[in-house]
């Protein structure tokens, strides 16, 4: 990889747990991950190590889906009215919130056209005509897409866009019971790379006033944040016949019936994947990066000493060469900035694993490997760094793994009266509450503690051992109450 | 590769040569590669094998722009309108076919928004902020995605789309020499690329009255096509200061001046890419794939033999295995169709080798192999499978390269009298005349012939020989002239 070095550059200035929000911006900016300067409001861009984070992410999903037997594909960005407005519920939530394509060039178009907040309104005009007979499913797809939506809530880096990236998956099935089965694939999959990301969250089912629209029902990954509001990293959605019936996607079944198919859908959000990645794993260094999504795994830092500067460079060259050959993403930095410099620039763009090559390090035919979780250095000789590498990015994984859950566990609250949920999440923690299951009581939680229900756990039963934390009637659910993005 | 056959399938019913386009547009249809009954003119969906040869094509191409030092980016779909009429000639280049956003939910936004329908405007804003001294040059950055213009000219699958995939590069020098250098690098990775997907072209300058609304002067990559249409799959631009004067995008040089860079673009057609590849590539039996992009490289079809059909199976399997694990993708029809219907399937879809396994090939131990380009049969020993189907795949890629390179040659013919030049466009080839260089000239060449000066050669000198095949004044230029698409 050719990489281009910024020369001078200021470092990170706040610290992450004393202003989450302002670290947020600043690493985004500086380590170049995206940049919000762009003139138009909730639109940004991905710069060069955001972009190339985001491919490896896609990369990681999109392998994942076709493993499974989903087909990639790529549907186009406009909408036609007429599409949208075939589904009733899905029309009713997101209508407030599309962007219109009214003109082109001078003329006014004959027929305005949506830019896809979501595609289930693209796609299935088209699975209406590409479906015929059972033979033809399950159909399974998927693309890697920007989203659009005109959110009127404060817009987020990252977190809330305009303009968001994403990959949807959109399945059709002969029954129920088959989109039930895809649904738990869809969940595995989804929290196979999460976890493989070592971020964590929780699975929940929505409550049924915040499934999708046009949903039967609706499962989603909240992971964690610093400032305790929940970020949505994706949903899984059973849509039963919905939209087979708006869109009259039929097949004929093995004795010749006509039948609607069952439908699922689903979203892995990569802009808000990112921003946890970011959140939940950098430090006051600034990002820290596991090494399967990092551009860069390993760098190598020169420590120049007077009198051996060429024997030096010339250790360092043989360093890389053996751990390219290796097939590691390395960098060597051969830039006139000091190693300190370079130690904290690289720091702050999350490369797990740096290799220092000093006079001592020649000397002894050694390396100084540390590693960017811990910041730790350890001295081993030149054949094992290629081992010793290996093994560090495992126990980066760990690392953060552990870390990210110990973290989730500790945010987490039982809150058995209101006083002591506003008190959770005021202090920016996600409270577990008995709920009887009514609306009413639903918008009192919020309106008591600023926190909404998220739904509840499909991964474990929990069965509620209080009543309603509201109306102390019998609670049906156990539920996890945060504020969102 | 988990990858689902449709169980029956209408064949290919037209030939290459007979109708092109009714060709073209069944094998898109037929191949899974793109659907075109989408609701909005100009806008189709990239199904399966297509979006993966896509995804192919792409990698190549990102792959050489990284190596070359350009660090990929995502810029947003929306545009202001302020920032696109900074550049007089390109908002005049353009205005006439951009997509305009007006509305969100049910408010006029008070700022209109248009689609990207090139990414200068998008960028250069963005430039301005990053460009400070002449230690941040050149900056070099690309990204792959979807632009849109409202093309008033009919629309045509993959050659003409109103949303249309491409990847685009953006440069910034300290001065013109090393932008004409950056010119010069352009032109080389995208002549890389092309050739190794085997495709022939000319490269050309175009002619000053078709060069880029901005540019100082363009570049194109025309590639042939059976209708005798060019079809342009790649751009080269230097923008001299044009852009960065609109933009203010300056920087300080090493004396401490301020002085506005020097800027190149690029952009290579994903879209158009494709759609060479089938028209110079393919046959009457469908696509033919290079083994680089081919989503599947090698299929095995085993040929059942009553009494012997479990061995076969097995036999099959141990192939599948050998060749999965030399790193092949590979794929083992193992479905109930003949093995005829395979054959004809999967060499419409342009799968580069087959290998059949009958009763003889386990009796020997051997494997049958045929590859898609002369559908010519060997038999090789089991073992010696994977060396062999190594030099197919380069034997394919020579083969294909240098057909079409043939092809070029046959179709470009001499016309030194508008008369030959008129029968020349008429029989669907490409005209090399000569050309006073005056628009008249230009435009009387279009008005007597329907075809258009495409430009002069870049990679070799050529000298008129003969007199302007219109006015008969003195030549300037040795051009090419052609329908184009």
């Amino acid at each position: 990889m050719n990489f281009k070095l910024k020369t001078s550059r200021e470092m990170l200035e706040m610290k992450k747990d004393e202003n989450f929000s302002r670290w947020f911006d600043e690493l985004l900016l500086n380590a170049e991950i995206m940049d919000n300067r762009y003139p138009i409001k909730g639109f940004a861009v991905y710069k060069g190590w955001g972009a190339r984070i985001v491919r490896k992410i896609t990369e990681m999903l999109e392998s994942k889906l076709e493993e499974t037997g989903h087909a990639p594909m790529l549907f186009p960005v406009a909408i036609s009215e007429d599409s949208f407005k075939k589904e009733a519920k899905h029309i009713k939530g997101f209508t407030a919130e599309v962007f219109w394509i009214t003109h082109a060039g001078k003329r006014k178009l004959k027929k305005r056209m949506l830019l896809r907040p979501t595609s289930e309104t693209a796609m299935y005009p088209m699975f209406a005509q590409w479906i015929r007979s059972h033979a033809d499913l399950p159909l399974k797809i998927f693309q890697s897409v920007c989203v659009y939506r005109y959110e009127t809530k404060a817009t987020r880096p990252l977190f809330r866009m305009r303009e968001f990236l994403w990959n949807e998956a959109h399945t059709a099935h002969r029954d129920w019971e088959e989109a039930e089965k895809q649904v738990r694939e869809a969940v595995e999959i989804y929290d196979e790379v999460f976890k493989s990301l070592g971020l964590s969250y929780y699975i929940l089912k929505r409550p049924d006033f915040d499934k999708f629209a046009g949903a039967a029902y609706s499962i989603a990954f909240d992971a964690w944040n610093p400032d305790g509001r929940v970020n949505q990293i994706g949903t899984v959605h059973n849509l039963g016949e919905n939209f087979s019936k708006a869109f009259g996607i039929t097949y004929e079944d093995i004795e010749g019936r006509q039948r609607y198919v069952v439908q699922t859908c689903y979203g892995f959000g990569i802009s808000r994947t990112l921003a946890a990645i970011i959140s939940q794993h950098g430090d006051d260094h600034g990002l820290v990066l596991l090494p399967e999504i990092a551009p860069i795994q390993v760098v190598i830092v020169p420590i120049p000493y007077k009198g051996s500067e060429d024997e030096i460079k010339k250790y360092a060259k043989k360093v890389f060469e053996r751990l390219n050959a290796a097939g590691f993403r390395v960098y060597l930095d051969e830039t006139d900035k000091t190693p300190g410099e370079k130690y904290y620039y690289w720091e702050m763009f999350g490369v797990p694993v740096r290799v220092e090559v000093g006079p001592r390090d020649v000397r002894d035919k050694h390396v100084t490997i540390c590693e960017r979780v811990n910041l730790k250095r350890i001295s081993v000789a030149f054949e094992e760094a290629v081992q010793v590498i290996k093994e560090t990015f495992e126990k980066i994984k760990r690392d953060l793994k552990d870390k990210s859950l110990s973290t989730l566990k500790d945010m987490t609250v039982d809150a058995s009266d209101v006083e002591s949920l506003r008190r959770a999440i005021k202090s920016k923690k996600i409270a577990r509450v008995c709920w009887c299951g009514s609306i009413e009581c639903a918008e009192k939680i919020t309106e008591e503690s600023g926190g909404e229900i998220r739904g509840q756990r499909i991964d474990i039963e929990e069965k509620p051992e209080h009543p309603c934390i509201i109306c102390e009637r019998e609670a049906e659910k156990v539920v996890y109450v945060a504020r969102a993005y």
